[in-house]
């Protein structure tokens, strides 16, 4: 089979590679109809994921049809139509139970990282009974496959985590897919204002046509000032930091109110100042998180009945046997204006 | 009056004042009968207490009886006794119909701060009616008086904050009065095993008699081996740092379990290290919380139940004469094997 291969730093190739097989009872082997390209997939290629060897498959997002089935997998048969979770989980140790399927002892997020991963015509899934989730037939696949990792991410570590609720007030750093899946997510529970900062213009012209109340383009405006003047000088409860460098976590520091929430979605590579001196009297809470996609059954009603939308954030699409062309375009996502790419097979 | 005054840098000195008076329909004048020194008034002499000027009377902690009474005041009658509160609270801002007594717009932590202090024989108290609480005739003051600030600051910022439950892990790091105040109410939630990291032997020995079930003196001693150890390699779901220094955050940061807690208690003077590059992907949560004093009437009952006994941190007693003998002792802490000094009138 073809599959995308991460062969050193900067370099992704498609290759042949021979399609997976089953390994353990607990797995499936899932043909891929659709997939797309995470930031996390360029961070591997700029040597970031010291987990992920050169030679792995990447992708840990995808849609397809289950084509063959361990020996113990009950929930699902030949055909049947899947989501794949980024994360995949055992169900039963002890941090799966806990709901934390991102610390699962024999799962968590390895899929294109620690095994061969979603961008390939084929994908062994482990715990497949737990790492899948059905889909109806007919269903719209191109928006499903951002929930495998982008919407659940948005959704627990920004919105969740952050605590929004009817009324509060919400203020988002950083307008990419993850970010913009968080503002989409967070209009579920109804806050009075949702804030979007950024620095591309063009995201925060989506940010506002998606929902966003307030942007603001933090190249040319003190986000402080703006956010205490429509916050009656407190900051917001729900800070959300969706880009993972120290300067949006320190601005965050500055945004949230008394009492406030600063939900880190950002993955980071380096450590961050946090302003103790003035925070320790402040009543906040900071939260990370790697995604658990405990939600992903709830974003599956919400995407299949209509009331959210994943599709809004795709804005190019590929054929598979395009994907090093793919790469080069979300790789240079603000010349192209690119959120998620598609890759359909 | 008598009267302990912040006088300069490093200077307390007792001196004549004249006694408070009623300023506003909602104050109340109390008479002290015990009073104590804070580690914070200590800051306050070394500058780093910016709001309090010098000539201001030090003391957030007391109890006394009421001696004279605003027009508005309901709640309280001349000769009551009544223990005080640390924050003052108008119980109708904003913050304070949220429990956020902390952050009173006209209230917070003021005494012997921003305005004069129980480290004298009178002191006015704004808002009375929600910064005092009612103490039985009889009672053992002596005790009472640590839970003006020390107790309900280890109980919220500490436990409540840190999420404390039956059969979690909690590690303690700082053996001063608020950190065995929150060892002490840690176990009235029963967690399975509660270590105190401190580097004075007297008080770890101190931390043991009262409760912990491990002790380690981390000037000899790795503290992450020997937590993780006790822990199945996984950190403690309960991080209380109780010292205030960036060296013990840091330890804090190092002792979470996936999906803890790091809970800071202590006051910070400059800002640390946050170690997003690996805990952002830990689940975890760090809160922070100047203390609010809402657990005040539970802690009176537990305290005149005899169920918590704050009384075993008192360690030494002066008369009120003696104030500035128990500044000394106070401030050389270790030296003496002090914890809380009583100060009586």
């Amino acid at each position: 089979m073809q599959a995308l291969v991460y062969q050193s730093l900067g370099r992704f190739k498609l290759e042949e590679r021979p399609k997976p097989r089953i390994m353990r009872p607990t797995d499936a082997v899932v043909r891929l109809t659709k997939t797309t390209i995470c930031g996390t997939d360029l961070h591997i290629g700029k040597g970031d994921v010291a987990t992920c060897a050169p030679g792995t498959i990447l992708g840990h997002e995808g849609v397809g049809v289950v084509d063959e089935l361990g020996d113990s997998v009950n929930g699902f048969k030949k055909g049947d139509h899947v989501l794949i979770s980024c994360i995949s989980s055992c169900a039963t140790c002890e941090y799966c139970r806990l709901g934390m399927y991102s610390h699962c002892k024999t799962g968590g997020w390895i899929l294109g990282n620690q095994i061969d991963g979603t961008q390939a015509e084929y994908v062994r899934i482990p715990h497949a009974d737990s790492s899948l989730y059905p889909i109806p037939s007919g269903a719209d696949e191109s928006a499903l496959v951002l929930l495998s990792d982008i919407f659940p991410t948005g959704l627990e570590c920004g919105v969740l985590n952050g605590k929004v609720q009817p009324g509060s007030t919400v203020v988002i750093v950083g307008a990419g897919p993850v970010g913009l899946a968080a503002m989409i997510t967070a209009q579920l529970y109804s806050p009075s204002l949702i804030i979007m900062v950024d620095t591309d213009p063009n995201r925060l012209e989506v940010a506002r046509s998606l929902g966003a109340h307030e942007v603001v383009d933090s190249r040319d405006t003190n986000v402080e000032e703006y956010v205490k003047n429509l916050t009656d000088g407190k900051g917001c409860d729900s800070v959300i930091e969706a880009v993972g460098i120290p300067a949006t976590f320190d601005l965050c520091q500055k945004l949230v109110a008394p009492g406030g929430v600063i939900a880190n979605v950002g993955v980071h590579g380096s450590k961050v100042d946090l302003h103790l001196e003035t925070l320790w009297a402040h009543n906040i809470t900071i939260t990370t998180r790697l995604v658990d996609t405990v939600t992903t059954p709830m974003l599956l009603k919400l995407a299949l009945s209509g009331k959210v939308d994943p599709s809004k954030l795709i804005t190019h699409k590929f054929a598979f046997k395009e994907m090093e062309a793919a790469y080069a375009t979300f790789g240079a996502a603000a010349k192209h204006r690119a959120l998620k790419v598609l890759i359909e097979f």
